[in-house]
């Protein structure tokens, strides 16, 4: 959709009643898809009992993740943006949304932070007790590596997110964004899981991290989502969204 | 859609020809869907012979159920707007569909019990009597968890309903609507379906109860998509609809 | 799409270079499909050397059955309606399309019954002569169930393309109709694929039996859907559309 | 998308701005699909240390190419066409796409496998150093076998692409063509891939022979490729397309 319609006014706007309930459609999509994701790794250890696991196991958190976006991006599309994810809001933000006031920023934030912690322990209900675990690097692996992956992982995905349903040329993809963007997600966690945990988003950190209180390498999934999607809305900005005055191709 | 169009008359609609073929699109929408879902935990049962069942046998049947019920709801959806689900059904007159008469409720219910019932009097012939199971609670599991799981899951599910099929602002949706809605149950269904079976839909539990007359937490399967369910609708109509007047984003 | 859109004329059209070309639309969609379910079964074969198959096997079937059909109906739903099955056309046929002539109906089959033998001889190159199998029956289990589980299946499938492709009411739909089409073969295989094969098309089995020369049972792959399919064209169209006088509701 | 929108001009044209961008988003969209699709393939070694491979392994590789390239298409569709491959580039050039001319088909060329290339590269940090692997023909499985089912599937791919993004009368699918065109690569994988690696893309197999430098049976995945995919322009042209005289059935 056009950035106008993402896009939050000044401080007058953002105390708005409107800059509230936009708050709390991230806080609600956050929590669906964070329930989706993170619910299906614990059912996954359920099932596995800690014995070694196979590809089957990455399959199953990938569509978990990848469907549940889909559904939390469609839900809030028209009414908050449909982010689900501080990086690309923060993308947004670095990407030109000139109404995208910092303080518009911070709501939205909350309530992706808090959705994901809402999750987080409505599992720990719904699981008996089970422990939550934060997205972690595999063994023997370098946490420069880490930061590298969640960067080239999280420009894919803000990117997806500007070219499908933050760029104002593209209104005829509005049925394709919500797809694509859990789509990246799915196709990211399949080849970037095993490695770095493939999180993409400060919020599926934060969340399980607060929780189970378990924080180790956890400003890697802040410092890579946030660079790497800051570097996707400048480079959209920058290079592919054409000046209105020139011909739109469609 | 809007509400307008999945509305329902009063007295004198209900007992109108459109009432009944909108209640007889219902019972086809979920004997589609329940013949997949309830076929495909059947499948995964002659293939492992009571062996430990491993994520393999969760992805297929959460794909089964996600893939089923995108087709459900998009069958439906310009007859009787696709809920093939009571809790979807609850949800929406709570929500305040003011068209959406008790009547009609019961209309829908019908459709959708007894299509969950044929569906699986055929699945005994088309197995050659292999027995029929309903969703049930993992072992050493707590009942209130269940209810639990039961209810946030649901509130997904018709929340989404709400966002995507309902919401008169979000005609633009359209084509996302069965996708998101199918969606959401399989990736819950990766999520809690090892835990509480993740029903999120009475007709799911009620058929296969009635066929194999095990009634097992049967409750639990009421309790928790109607309560989640109506908390949705009423959470969607309260705080995420504009008003009329209000000047609508697209 | 309506009607008048997959609709052909009468003789004379029959024999026009339309006709021609829709029949060759067919032939290439279900070259394309074929080629991708046939594959997908011999690619198991070859990775389980005669192994038992788990459910991975049949996910793996199902996934390249459903989206190799939401190709297949995408590329050809503008020139010749998306068939790719003559159960289909068959049901299409009996729906009421006033405009498909008899002939019209054998040109899509002859199209569709060459799409899949060529299908399958191309599979013998690209295997290195591995062999072709045609769907059949699980082990000891009843012809009839075969042929119920057939009927019931293909109900689904054509009543899902009847509702989101050719309902006149359903323009809205066209960026779902190949998605829900292929998404109901997917559901559908990975519940009765072991029983049945679930082929829900006659051409699925008849290009395999001649190539392979094995024609056990597959009289069952006839029956089963053209019964299923034409039941669901006749149920669609006397009981789901609306007369044009009748205020359509979108 | 109507040909006129992916078209590029004259060797005027093919040096502007406008060339640049558009080559800058056939190299973003190809390092997206190929990091995710050489990255799954990276994942699965790393998950099974050399063990027998079996399906899941397959359906892992086939999702991340699929959802990959779902998003590769959407995400350059309305600024350079969505190619993300140099055979959908020869084929839309052997199509008659007039405008695109040969030096523009070098612009979008150099775009994908430089995106490709680069894609690999990251691959190696993001693996802490893991082989890059090409995709290769199977052990005793004939060369020639090897370009057969290449040409066929990259028929089945390109010709995809012609039907659903460039073809004029095929607006309405417009949020159908990246579904399609990453759903035919998935279900090719699922069928082909465990014989030839199903590239059905010489860009798939040039950036990975770059950074690994083996280059075992390389020339099999341009001429199989190059070769169907010019075939499948060449057909979709000659004998689907209408002259824009003749009536249009939307």
């Amino acid at each position: 959709m056009p950035f106008s319609e993402i896009s939050v006014g000044g401080f007058k706007d953002a105390t708005s009643k409107e800059a509230i309930r936009q708050g709390f459609a991230e806080f609600i999509s956050t929590l669906i898809f964070v329930f989706a994701g993170q619910g299906s790794g614990m059912a996954l250890r359920k099932l596995t009992d800690g014995e070694k696991r196979g590809m089957e196991g990455v399959i199953a958190i990938a569509l978990a993740h990848s469907l549940g976006l889909v559904v939390g991006v469609a839900v809030s599309k028209n009414i908050s943006g449909g982010h689900v994810n501080p990086a690309v809001t923060f993308g947004a933000f670095v990407g030109g949304d000139k109404k995208l006031s910092l303080i518009k920023l911070i709501i939205y934030w909350i309530g992706q932070f808090l959705g994901s912690i809402i999750a987080c322990l409505l599992l720990k209900v719904a699981t008996d007790e089970m422990a939550i675990r934060p997205p972690r690097l595999t063994e023997h692996y370098s946490v420069w590596s880490g930061v590298v992956v969640e960067i080239v992982m999280t420009f894919g995905l803000v990117y997806t997110v500007c070219a499908t349903a933050i760029d104002p040329q593209n209104g005829s993809n509005d049925a394709i964004a919500p797809i694509a963007i859990g789509f990246i997600v799915g196709a990211n966690i399949l080849a970037g899981g095993v490695f770095s945990g493939a999180a993409m988003n400060p919020a599926i950190a934060f969340g399980p991290a607060v929780v189970s209180g378990s924080w180790a390498n956890h400003w890697v999934y802040w410092i890579g989502p946030l660079f790497g999607g800051g570097l996707a809305g400048f480079t959209f900005e920058a290079f592919m969204t054409r000046p209105p005055k020139s011909p739109v191709p469609r």
